[in-house]
């Protein structure tokens, strides 16, 4: 292992002994420092938080990491903390609670000024709250999320909760960095109001509808819709149902239910090797993500690329270059010589 | 233009002008030439190929391109035909069909021994039917047809019918080199049997139940269940209401009611400049594919990355590597002196 690391990332990772150290006890300044390391663009910082990951990696994997999904207002922000919160006091677990996008509700406490958000869970010593860092795309968000991920299990969190508003693509990269994830939906989920993005429904392994003690005939309406609708598409694992649930996040009803199905799902999947599959595919797509973004950066920053793409884009949009001819002479372009 | 292709293709291009002219003149056997010089993997014949099409592509564009979609049983070659028979006769139009899998009914006839398949319409002067590129991956398979769809389109042909018989990516691929993506459904559409696999539902611009003569019941409660579906997911287009149609393929009952929905979703598409917008985006994503696809192959050519990769690949997995070390390192590998 050691032999794959550059050298000046093995002498960070000797100055950042005390630093691992703090980690592995779940010490929470050690823990904020690591992901301030790892949020970091700073060349030395990210040297040093690569290797801060290496020797923390062995001791991660041990949370069941859960991501949450819904639109603004269904309730995600009173749903964690009460879950968050069921978590703590009945079943001693350490809670953590992360964000994909800038603006989700776990940062959106400052934005909306609403400093009352979560904030029984935050006092919890078993609990860390973080908001997403706002740098960046969502790709370099997503990759600090998994990042800190890792972090906070080698903290040794028992359960991560992944936040996302659904913002773009925002809830398929949360749904590849957690193991279960779950979308909140209003009582009226058949309305032309709610929107589900494309791709969404099918990523769900469950679906609870929230408020349902506002409107029950809406609510019983909602279920059986969803219900019809997940019946369409071809479930994301052959050894589970997904559920739908109602739930009132404000009234903490239905919270036991809820966590009932997923330590069913996690039997289940952990039971037929899935849930090792997953997380073994998410961790090499995760690889190749980053090699094939590293390769178009490179491509782009190559100056014979640039002096063809704008044309190129140009005439393939305007449909006077074939997209293959087009590729191929890009292509080309990246292997002549400089001053060619 | 002309400077941008290599001088072999020039020369090929001057050679081809016959075969160009052909083409244009829709002449079958020209045609077929052109599809066979497409489909080679012969590094001349691609050139060739590559200067036929840049020819050939101002005269590209012109065609209504459908593509049709359905489980196996569904009846789509019965739906093809009908269709391809109803816009001869009735509408005076030229039709192509081509399909994108080794398996799907164009090609299956041969597979299955039924050589009675689409027997009507191959018999036609003004329609032009040909199996899918048996060799290569989906993305060959993809690539080759988008350039045999050029092909067609230069030779006048008025609506391309891209079929799909669902195998792995193939709807997704369909979806992206067509104006409407419509989905064939049998009138037991909600039940198990029928899976619909991820994200398809969500790329049709038109659901159609077929062989709605053979259970009245069963054809309703299906359209129901599938506009039910459709409404819990957000439209592909703001200004487009995905049309749930029941047809009899075999009676020939519904074709008409098809075709005017064809032709409404083209208008209204047309009228917001969606169409030349999606077509726009599909040329560029087209080209940006195969650039991706080049980074790929010669990153994983390359003889340092080769010599990382396994080791990286199951280090990731195993979780002993953070993948985006792993990434960094195999980026690195690349830059490196070859004897480095």
């Amino acid at each position: 292992m050691n032999a794959q690391i550059p050298h000046s990332a093995q002498a960070s990772a000797q100055a950042n002994a005390a630093l691992v150290e703090g980690v592995l006890q779940g010490q929470r300044r050690a823990l904020a420092k690591s992901i301030t390391l790892v949020e970091s663009s700073r060349e030395d910082h990210r040297q040093q938080a690569q290797a801060l990951l290496t020797a923390l990696l062995p001791h991660a994997g041990g949370s069941l990491r859960l991501g949450i999904s819904g639109v603004p207002g269904v309730g995600k922000s009173t749903f964690i903390e009460a879950l968050g919160l069921y978590l703590i006091e009945q079943h001693q677990k350490r809670v953590a609670v992360l964000a994909v996008d800038p603006s989700s509700s776990v940062s959106g406490g400052s934005i909306l000024g609403d400093k009352t958000r979560m904030e029984l869970l935050s006092q919890q010593t078993a609990a860390f709250i973080r908001p997403s860092p706002s740098a960046g795309s969502l790709g370099g968000v997503a990759e600090k999320t998994r990042e800190t991920m890792l972090l906070c299990e080698a903290a040794g969190f028992d359960v991560l909760i992944i936040e996302t508003v659904g913002v773009g693509q925002s809830e398929t990269a949360v749904a590849s960095m957690t193991d279960m994830f779950c979308l909140l939906q209003l009582p009226n989920a058949g309305d032309d109001l709610q929107g589900i993005k494309k791709g969404i429904m099918e990523l769900a392994d469950m679906v609870v509808v929230n408020k349902a003690d506002t409107d029950k005939v809406a609510t019983a309406r909602a279920c059986a819709q969803i219900k019809t609708a997940l019946h369409m598409l071809r479930p994301a694992s052959p050894n589970w149902t997904v559920p739908v649930l109602k739930l009132s996040a404000l009234k903490k009803d239905g919270i036991d239910q809820f966590w009932q199905n997923v330590q069913s799902f996690y039997d289940t999947m952990h039971a037929r090797g899935e849930l090792q599959e997953r997380r073994h595919r998410q961790a090499r797509s995760w690889m190749w993500e980053l090699v094939d973004s590293g390769l178009r950066q490179r491509f782009r920053a190559h100056p014979r690329v640039q002096a063809l793409l704008t044309r190129s884009e140009h005439d393939v949009t305007a449909g006077l270059l074939p997209p293959a001819l087009a590729a191929r002479q890009l292509l080309d372009a990246l292997d002549s010589p400089p001053t060619g």
